[in-house]
């Protein structure tokens, strides 16, 4: 092989890809970088047998071949390239690298030992086009209700499913839930996407990529991004009904400004790490009050009032501080809507708009 | 006690109060923070015993009094409170604090089992005023020398010295020596401060503090800068008769721009991790030219070539990458000097000017 390609273009391409070749795995051919001629341009690309990551970029191709090397090494080493023309030359298991001043040579594996790159038949496969500023903002809102929980893989994933004609994405973790509208569709989709892989598309997303390209089989789903492509297995199984845990309507309401709850339950929450993050919100509706207490025995206690637009009945009820700032993270309006039902139903969160797209259910502490 | 301080003003003095007041040490008093009132001003101290930080901060204060309580809650609740005035009053060993719609309680402890603030007599001590600026690039410049290995105590610390009229800062961990001369002096100071504690007094320093005030007595050292004041502790015992190691000059020499330098250095240094960091220099003075070389057996190599300016003999040196690499950091210039004699002698990188301020000393690898 003998090719050259700018150092921008290979150093963003090797970047992305060592981030998912990986060192952990039981196959070491897995920690390195394939490096593929394909017709006039330079396949870049990594797996982890989860996911894989292929770039192609633009090359002048002197002559056609392919080698994997260390991922980390390559990757660090073209960062601190200067920007310019490199070549990268193989000479059996080794790739010489050329740029500038200097000379190096990396020892590398030969590319038939490295695994088959997964592929989805465009044909047979379901596809989104999903505006990335969309795509971004709907994972960061669903992803952080999913859980780490290795026992119950199902509930590590974002489930994306078509439901009356929109694309839903959906995430729980047995306390809160996140569920968010994305875009209308025609198709039926059912699938559970781990949040590793979404986590690793929105890292790769360059700010100039206005649309995500979204393929799904059976088995599988791609991302298209521009020049790169991402493809992982879905995650087996079948995600809980979770619809029937939204509740319909709240017995109590109230419309407050975001920063300023935000800024109230972070006080309360300091007095609340004795009690793993539990703080008390107490609606009083003829005064238009809401009182945020919390309390530690050893420490301390505080007590916070604000002013709130308000509907419904008078009611306490005790929850997670954490999720509670997570959730008003999540939301993006100025205005936020919280609903409850007394001490034991779920919470909702929502933007302060008239048929929100996003909803952050959060269940509460028993007290 | 009963006092109104701005939440700007106390939040400034407790992040930086908290961070000397330790969890860590026997004494659980010792996270705590002093709050006592001192004539129309309210002083914010904590101590670990080595090194005490004390504020005094603008406050209208109705009722003297005092009490500590923990650092990290206060600090933190402080930081979350919106701008403004903030009520501080104690009841028995408990703090309230009321804050635009916040009321809290902290429960602390009595100030009579805090320990005595160390203080020095301003009349006793020689004293020197330093420029911010200059006072910060010293410190930087010579702490990255200082030993982390707690055997040898008086390694750890930065030796402050008068010699020739001037002031000197020295560090070294027995493979590298920094020396910076900082003021002219017509006083005599020995003094060995913990770089712990420099590191501090750096932290604290505020943009818009223009002097540091120093003053050393036989066993500690205070820093005033503007409304805080840190005291601590000297190292004790005798640093090394350091300037014996400074070669008073090199068989050969080289002038190179520092971020050409760098950036070779860093590539090289990627090819050296299997050999401790180790890199050669070569340097052609007929040809005027660098060569950098690094191998290792099992990754590959790496070589790069690049124009000097140099003086002397054709030689060679091996070093640990990781040193010239924080060498090249510490100094400022655009062009450094580097001087070296054979494979065996100190290495000396200096800035490209005439008369430097700063040395940085390199022991070789012995190859």
């Amino acid at each position: 092989m003998e090719v050259t390609v700018t150092q921008e273009n290979l150093s963003f391409a090797l970047s992305n890809a060592s981030r998912v070749a990986s060192s952990k795995a039981g196959l070491p051919i897995l920690s390195n970088i394939l490096l593929r001629t394909d017709g006039s341009r330079l396949l870049v690309a990594a797996t982890n047998l989860e996911v894989a990551s292929s770039h192609k970029i633009g090359a002048k191709v002197i002559k056609p071949g392919s080698l994997t090397v260390p991922a980390k090494l390559l990757s660090d080493f073209l960062q601190n390239l200067p920007k310019g023309q490199i070549t990268l030359t193989t000479n059996g298991a080794k790739l010489h690298i050329k740029a500038d001043t200097s000379s190096s040579t990396i020892n590398g594996v030969d590319d038939e030992e490295f695994p088959e790159l997964p592929v989805i038949d465009d044909k047979k496969a379901v596809s989104y086009s999903i505006a990335s500023d969309d795509f971004k903002q709907s994972v960061a809102q669903t992803v952080i209700a999913a859980s780490s929980d290795s026992t119950r893989p199902i509930l590590t994933g974002v489930y994306w499913h078509s439901f009356e004609n929109n694309l839903y994405l959906a995430a729980t973790d047995g306390y809160r839930l996140t569920e968010r509208r994305i875009v209308d569709t025609a198709s039926d989709v059912i699938a559970v996407i781990p949040t590793t892989t979404l986590q690793e598309v929105i890292r790769t997303l360059r700010d100039d990529t206005s649309e995500v390209e979204i393929l799904f089989d059976e088995t599988q789903v791609t991302f298209r991004l521009a020049e790169v492509e991402i493809t992982s297995r879905l995650i087996d199984g079948n995600f809980p009904d979770y619809r029937q845990l939204i509740p319909a309507t709240s017995d109590s309401s109230f419309t407050i400004n975001r920063s300023e709850l935000m800024r109230t339950i972070k006080i309360a929450s300091l007095f609340a790490r004795e009690s793993g993050g539990g703080i008390t919100l107490t609606l009083d509706t003829d005064a238009a009050k809401l009182t945020i207490h919390s309390i530690a025995s050893e420490v301390g206690e505080n007590s916070s009032e604000v002013n709130v637009t308000s509907t419904g009945v008078s009611a306490s009820v005790s929850l997670n501080s954490r999720y509670l700032i997570d959730a008003l993270n999540a939301v993006t309006s100025n205005e936020v809507n919280f609903g409850f039902s007394g001490k034991l139903a779920p919470c909702v969160l929502t933007e302060a708009v008239k048929d929100p797209v996003y909803k952050h259910i959060i269940m509460p502490l028993k007290s």
